[in-house]
């Protein structure tokens, strides 16, 4: 029973690594995209580099500097210029492309000069350049620009205004799409007539590429008049700084102004492809799941809400594979990916993956051979050095017998320290990507 | 689209009624029972029926009248005697076994005197006789007989304070089993040393023989030292009628009025028979689907938590049919069961199958041919006369277009009146079983 629990738990590893590597973001760069000396094909696409006068890099996100290098061991001193923003200390060695480390989550004044050279370089492109873009998580808060006449400080005001009132993500993002000059499809605008590459690795439910780091190279399909629409609905005309307000109701009747639409002929030369997203983790850690000998599901890739209900959903999966055979029979191998949400109820310290872990754990506790492991793919969950948590179905008894409480723990939403003591943490540190999690469940 | 569309609601709908039809109280009764006029084969066991002086048929239940009904049909004149309890209505043609109406979901004095009866008839059993007992969804309800000392009302009233003080489902039936002369395993042991055959049709995630109906014929793992520690838990020893705490105290120190334990000599000749359950009815359903061309996926039986989000991972995994063909390929059917919970935020008029289908809508709108149905096996979801809905990719346009939010509908609540507007009910009436809810996502 121990050897078969701790070998599966290995399993689950491998698996998790298997995923992880997949979204490598140096080896999703070279997967996505093939330069043979003379053509670079990206995606369905050939470009002769021969009849480009330019090749700009321009780049943001965690994982902007093993993208940029990837780039450069591939295209080398072809490469003009480029600068690419990252997180402070994510760094990598680079000899064409100049680094700006900036912060993250919160924007500062570093990221804003980054993002401003970064529109010069855009903006200085002409009909016979090409510029290739590396976007991944976290390029919206490293590549932060606001139009003329808005501060760094209105722009982060207005964003927790439209927080505190409870407008949605969508809502909030059609504002800042409208008060940036990157954001929005801006970054294809300015860099027009240029030919565009964008290699996007994806951090979003769904992967829509106007939600990645609010679509710098895709048209957006909102207007100021909804953003107006906003404003209004959560009457917050008192309460934005001026700046911002006066800025958005001047957009309504200066057309000059308006984010670029679908049918704009600054789209005509862009080419955006996804090159790393969660899925693909997913089905990299199938194929290896399938290489154990596990009956390997998919369940999907798009999975959100509270996460303690989901993790019943999930085990109680494990409990039908164990009665019946369904979906899956033994020995089998539930992989799930996505972003969940935690209410906070407690003053716990966990994250999403580790709490998913522990909602899941008394649900199998005693039952034949399951190993459930939750972890982010970027290496962090919540505030914690974890990157999520392991958990079989021994685990509540050890737990018991340790005089940790699973139910107390999930109360507080103290997570992390119940799997600390549990010594079940999964750290992994940081990966340099981010697919968002990874879900493993595998039943013997 | 529109033909497609309605195409695959009937399919859903057929997909339902399969379901329904495997779940069938007498046919289930006919499927796990076969009488050849001298051996009655139940499950795994044989009885020749020659040898026993009385067969008494004794039962409780929302399926009781048409079990019993099927019992007849198989065994006529060979029945010596029988009672069963069923809900006000609930009614059948029985010749040789009597039929006595009571309250349901509160317990009535009829339920009282029809549950003294049936223990009368088990106390009567000797060696030489053989006790069938009918249980399906509502029993509990519909055999309510307290220990002596102890009123209806008294009993109610612990029920009230437990549910009110947050005590577990769990920890309340350890309670209600050791306040009753039936549940628990009391009615095996009362009939011991009859030979015992219950036919039990499960309402209850799981399967759990000791909680369905709570458990008259299985041996019952809690004591009455738990209900005094659940007791102590919750501080209710003031709050508790007088009676119902003193009854629980003195059996602490009286081993004879203990519930009977796993190796009880009483349960030598009992023999507990599932003849329906929610996967049965999901497996019927499977097979129709994937007649119908579907490829099938029977994801669990056992769902439950808050519907919203147990609605979330539904759409997500439609989400993924559409995007990647996992977990299985279109046209694909999705099958789960279980029992969901609601958390009530509004004044409006639902049920949990109905707000099921309402907070998945939105997710699927628009997107590639999808329909999905929830419903009740009952035929009742919450207080409505309607079973479940069904919605389709469309129908939130259509919503839109009736002036129907389903956003706000959702927070009230008020899934009943959204779909009543919106012609998407589905209305059976009762269908005379119970095992809890089938949910049908059909992606094409």
């Amino acid at each position: 029973m121990k050897n078969t629990l701790s070998q599966m738990r290995n399993h689950a590893s491998s698996i998790f690594s298997a995923g992880l590597e997949a979204v490598n973001p140096a080896d999703a760069v070279k997967n996505s995209c093939v330069f043979n000396g003379q053509e670079l094909v990206c995606g369905d696409q050939t470009y002769n580099l021969g009849q480009y006068q330019n090749i700009i890099i321009l780049g943001a996100g965690k994982a902007a500097a093993p993208m940029a290098q990837a780039i450069e061991k591939m295209l080398g001193s072809i490469i003009t210029k480029g600068l690419v923003n990252v997180k402070y200390e994510h760094l990598a060695t680079l000899n064409w492309i100049e680094i700006n480390e900036a912060g993250h989550p919160v924007p500062d004044a570093s990221g804003k000069q980054g993002a401003q050279k970064a529109f010069e370089l855009a903006t200085s492109a002409s009909a016979k350049d090409l510029v290739i873009c590396l976007i991944s998580g976290g390029a919206s808060a490293l590549w932060p620009l606001p139009v003329a006449g808005i501060t760094l400080q209105d722009k982060q005001k207005t964003t927790d205004i439209l927080l505190s009132c409870g407008a949605t993500i969508n809502e909030i993002n059609i504002i800042r799409k409208h008060l940036s000059l990157i954001k929005g499809g801006r970054l294809a605008q300015i860099a027009s007539p240029a030919t565009l590459i964008c290699l996007i690795l994806s951090d979003v439910v769904g992967d829509d590429l106007d939600v990645i780091a609010s679509g710098p190279t895709v048209p957006d399909s909102s207007t100021f008049g909804d953003c107006i629409t906003v404003i209004e609905k959560y009457n917050l005309q008192d309460q934005l700084p001026l700046s911002v307000f006066e800025y958005l109701k001047a957009g309504l009747h200066d057309k000059s102004k308006e984010t670029p639409k679908k049918n704009s002929p600054v789209f005509k030369k862009v080419n955006n492809i996804i090159i790393g997203n969660n899925l693909a983790a997913i089905k990299a850690a199938e194929k290896t799941a399938t290489q154990l000998g596990y009956n390997t599901l998919i369940l999907s890739s798009m999975i959100e809400g509270e996460t303690r209900v989901v993790a019943g959903v999930h085990t109680a999966i494990a409990k039908e594979i164990i009665k019946s055979g369904h979906p899956v029979s033994r020995p089998a191998c539930i992989l799930s990916g996505g972003e969940t949400t935690v209410t906070i109820r407690g003053n716990g310290k966990g994250g999403r993956n580790q709490e998913f872990v522990l909602a899941a754990l008394p649900d199998i506790a005693g039952r034949d051979h399951t190993v459930i492991l939750s972890a982010g793919t970027d290496g962090t969950d919540g505030p914690t050095d974890a990157a999520g948590a392991f958990v079989d179905s021994e685990s509540f008894q050890k737990a018991c017998q340790k005089g940790l409480c699973p139910d107390k723990a999930l109360g507080q939403n103290d997570s992390y320290t119940f799997f600390k003591e549990l010594d079940d943490l999964l750290i992994t540190g940081p990966t340099n990507t981010n697919v968002m999690d990874l879900r493993i469940m595998l039943v013997k």
